[in-house]
């Protein structure tokens, strides 16, 4: 466990050493401001942590680990101005604090910047860190349309969801992992597997957020519960709802989705989830995507130590040793 | 002439083969819209041509030349957003025909693209041209930055207006032309002229576009004149008769600017002009970046034949042989 806060902090002050430029101050004080909000650093940590498993010195990997890094907070940025969030992380969204206009403008020239970071790995690896990457963001564009388009569409399939999921949120992991294994120059087999495993590690991740925001403790979750279910987001829950109820049940599960008050609507949509099996089968979809990422990454060949991965699946998961 | 027509027709036909996937429709409808409505692909042109001076097959530069001008048309959709423009080419913008979200993701995914293009490139020259890249795409998002920043000051230097347009839209001609140089293996000596050239050439072009909105001949420009004036852009003009104007002049040239007749006010502000000698001034500026670029162009060592770039700067500005 103190190596992953180690592994953070070192991030955070890799972070911090990157100056933005002060003029233009309408498109760099918004970065400043956004780094400064802080963040989990879960992302690069994970490259790092794969540099080391794949047998090579942390250092030979942070500059795409701060790419992923950076990424990840261009698309929040972005994202935000898409979902139209007044708060990240209990702080004001950049287009809500300035603009959108700048908020544009901030994102695209921060995702420049992570492909400058990137190309600061030793040149012999950057055709095969920028492909990944490339590929990656492109599927997260694509990830991010689907979840917009899901939102004004009426059904929306078990499988059309994990798929968005897979591509909104889970390539960057698996794209972080991988990363570490191009730098360590480990075998394509290998490469294959630890990129893998991070998507169904994240498609894992994912659910389990969706499973938390009906079902977490707020003080353990750290927000508060049930955002989704006030927005009639469609989740994994709604989704397997949807497709196992019928009649009466499926009329009630439409109905409360105009309920307002959210102390009538949790406990009603709990009592028709229960009814109709759903957290017990979103559950059981965690554990196979959950699985199928601990097979692979014990199908990685090699004689380093996973422990500190290991330690990492524990605290993405919250569980406790 | 007819071979800067042949590398357009080619760039275009290239550009045709870029097939965007069918799915998420949202997100790749608008790509292919808007890559439908044309556009003069002069930039990529500038690439091929610059191959062909440092001694290249223009095939070996034809990857980085269409990242050029997808780097340029994800710029194009962007901005269109953050200026609310309703037509581009004199067709609706990508932001008006679907939304603000789609188009800010299109986009978005559109700068990955061109970083595909560009990672297409032989690996030992992707280094260089991902750094040249990096450094221009960042210029060109502090050019937009500081252009909206104008809109809303009250005062801003002829100076200060000459490096949003070096930034905004000079340097991916500089950038566009050293890709050319950097594909050939040219000095870098060379690179740093033709760079330069670029550059210089930009921002004489971008002068000459200020002049032709106020006193250009609406069927050579081939669009409407006086947009600049009827929206009180400030353009070199504009911020050069600011500088000039004095006493009762001043007075007039900020009455004018509320005159909503544009059949008064182009007339009024060209006599304004007239005695603050402005066209005249401005012309000044335009034949001293032109006259740089050609230096510079002249002083580029090699034994090939510069006839082509040339003709492209003809092509450019208008005049004829």
């Amino acid at each position: 466990m103190n190596k992953i806060v180690h592994l953070s902090q070192l991030i955070e002050s890799e972070l911090n050493t990157i100056q933005f430029p002060s003029s233009p101050e309408n498109l760099y004080d918004p970065l400043t401001y956004f780094f400064s909000i802080g963040g989990k650093r879960l992302r690069p940590v994970l490259t790092l942590l794969s540099a080391e498993l794949g047998g090579t010195d942390k250092k030979e990997a942070i500059s795409c680990a701060l790419a992923i890094e950076i990424f990840h907070n261009f698309s929040l940025i972005h994202d935000d101005i898409m979902d139209d969030a007044p708060l990240r992380r209990g702080k004001v969204t950049v287009h809500e604090k300035w603009n959108s206009n700048i908020a544009i403008l901030s994102g695209d020239v921060l995702l420049v910047k992570a492909y400058q970071l990137l190309s600061k790995q030793k040149a012999q690896h950057i055709p095969e860190l920028l492909s990944l990457f490339n590929q990656t963001a492109i599927e997260v564009c694509e990830g991010q349309q689907m979840d917009m388009d899901f939102e004004t569409r009426e059904f929306v399939s078990v499988e059309e969801y994990i798929e968005m999921i897979r591509l909104k949120t889970s390539v960057l992991l698996g794209c972080a992992l991988e990363f570490g294994f191009i730098v360590s120059e480990n075998s394509l087999s290998n490469r294959k597997k630890i990129y893998e495993f991070g998507v169904n590690l994240g498609i894992a991740f994912q659910i389990q957020d969706d499973i938390l925001d009906l079902y977490g403790d707020p003080e353990k979750v750290g927000k508060q519960v049930g955002g989704d279910v006030k927005s009639n987001k469609k989740t994994l829950l709604y989704l397997i709802a949807e497709k196992n109820a019928t009649g009466e049940l499926r009329a009630k599960l439409n109905e409360i989705k105009s309920e307002l008050d959210l102390n009538l609507k949790i406990p009603a949509i709990q009592e028709i989830y229960e009814v109709l099996g759903v957290k017990k089968e979103t559950k059981n979809y965690l554990d196979i995507y959950y699985q199928r990422a601990i097979d692979l990454l014990e199908s990685i060949e090699t004689d380093n130590d996973k422990t500190s991965i290991i330690e990492m699946i524990d605290v993405l998961f919250n569980r406790e040793h």
